[in-house]
């Protein structure tokens, strides 16, 4: 199945795509929900990031060449992990497929896509196993974790390195079928192919993360955990166009602006 | 006014607290809302904090004498603040008062109170000066940033340190008519106060905060943030019971227990 967040004659609902089609619904995914009977274009709507969640969860550094990239870049050691690195996004910088990056007007420059799994809860949960912790997701979808990098080193909490607004391009909507070994993720500058990796090649996986978080954190539905990336991770400036593609789980093309 | 959001017969709802009545309303106060006609007793209703946010910011280290002891527990120099330092907070957190605050099960101990003002945000705002800044506020709380302080040392973005489950009460309700020079913030642990300070005197006052986090982020109303707390913050254990009060504000009472 796949659900769609969108926005159509000025409201906001999810649906189920079918082909070019959406089939209409009353309700959230990861809740009560009912088909309404209407059908609209793929084409006619304006899709939006297709969860909104109550805590946005972020798993950093989960990927060994970026794990050592980043290292170098901050001056820090490569410390061979003992636990995942679990930290948090901000809602006000979701936008959805289509919708502008746009870099700060006081920023200078250095702003870097990072291609990644995106991982939406179904089910309440606390003190998950790693044997039961994929039984409480819903599905998964693409995120683009942007970064400026002269921030991220200065911001204890990664404030405006990650989270300005439109930093987390999503989408474009939620796949629940998913066989996650089988999944590749390409970003493309401008057309051209400057990543390309293994999505489950994580050091710690979507059982491992969600088994850790649960530890001192109830999951809730529509939470989600983006899964972190690998490297390059390039500079993009105004202009520029990124996609990333999870194969099987769609394309989140956006353009980069500069602030006005 | 004083808005209060509670529980009563399994529905969770918004209500204007009149003496010991609550007022009964449909809707959110920061958006469309009407009072039903309905009232019930404050002491028949389970508070609940009394709003769940988009996006949870925290403004850290903004208080000197909190950040000359931060500097010196983490072995890091004092530096002087150029600019807020601003974080996240994580909703699963968030506990109402009365709720008991939990000290997770593989916790070494080293909890600790942090009183905090909350403000809470009434209006879309973004790029809003020093001088404007108050416009968009609704209305204050109070706050208790409960730290786990060997875990907030490892954790890059205070993950479980500062965010595992029950570690933000927050309540009893918003008051919207406030002056913010005439607060005091006082803790009091097993009745005993342990703190006691100007609530007003931060570093980076509610107008910067405001102005600064909007140079990048939009505020969306139920937005909040939590303003940082005073020196000391001491331990608490297993069947402590900790009050943050700031005057005018009310009280925010928890129990502390131990995960089974």
């Amino acid at each position: 199945m796949r659900w769609v967040r969108y926005e159509l004659n000025g409201k906001t609902r999810y649906g189920m795509v079918e082909g070019d089609k959406v089939m209409e619904v009353d309700g959230v995914p990861f809740g009560e929900h009912a088909k309404t009977g209407n059908q609209v274009k793929l084409s006619d709507i304006r899709i939006l990031p297709p969860v909104i969640p109550p805590t946005f969860y972020a798993a950093g550094l989960n990927y060994m060449t970026h794990r050592r990239k980043s290292a170098a870049r901050t001056g820090e050691e490569v410390k061979l992990p003992t636990q995942s690195d679990i930290g948090y996004r901000a809602n006000n910088a979701l936008i959805g497929p289509g919708e502008a990056i746009v870099i700060p007007r006081d920023s200078a420059g250095k702003i870097q896509y990072e291609g990644e799994l995106a991982v939406i809860i179904g089910k309440k949960v606390k003190h998950v196993s790693e044997k039961d912790a994929l039984t409480c997701v819903f599905g998964y979808s693409i995120g683009n974790d942007v970064s400026e990098r002269i921030w991220q080193r200065g911001d204890r909490t990664f404030w405006r390195g990650k989270n300005a607004d439109t930093f987390k391009p999503m989408g474009p909507w939620i796949e629940t079928e998913v066989d996650l070994d089988a999944l590749v993720t390409k970003v493309r500058l401008n057309g051209k192919e400057v990543s390309n990796f293994k999505t489950n090649d994580m050091i710690f996986g979507v059982e491992t993360t969600i088994s850790t978080i649960t530890r001192y954190n109830t999951l809730y539905p529509g939470d989600m955990i983006w899964m972190g990336t690998d490297e390059p991770t390039l500079d993009m400036v105004a202009g520029d166009v990124v996609e990333v593609e999870i194969t099987g789980l769609g394309i989140l093309r956006n353009p980069v602006v500069a602030e006005k």
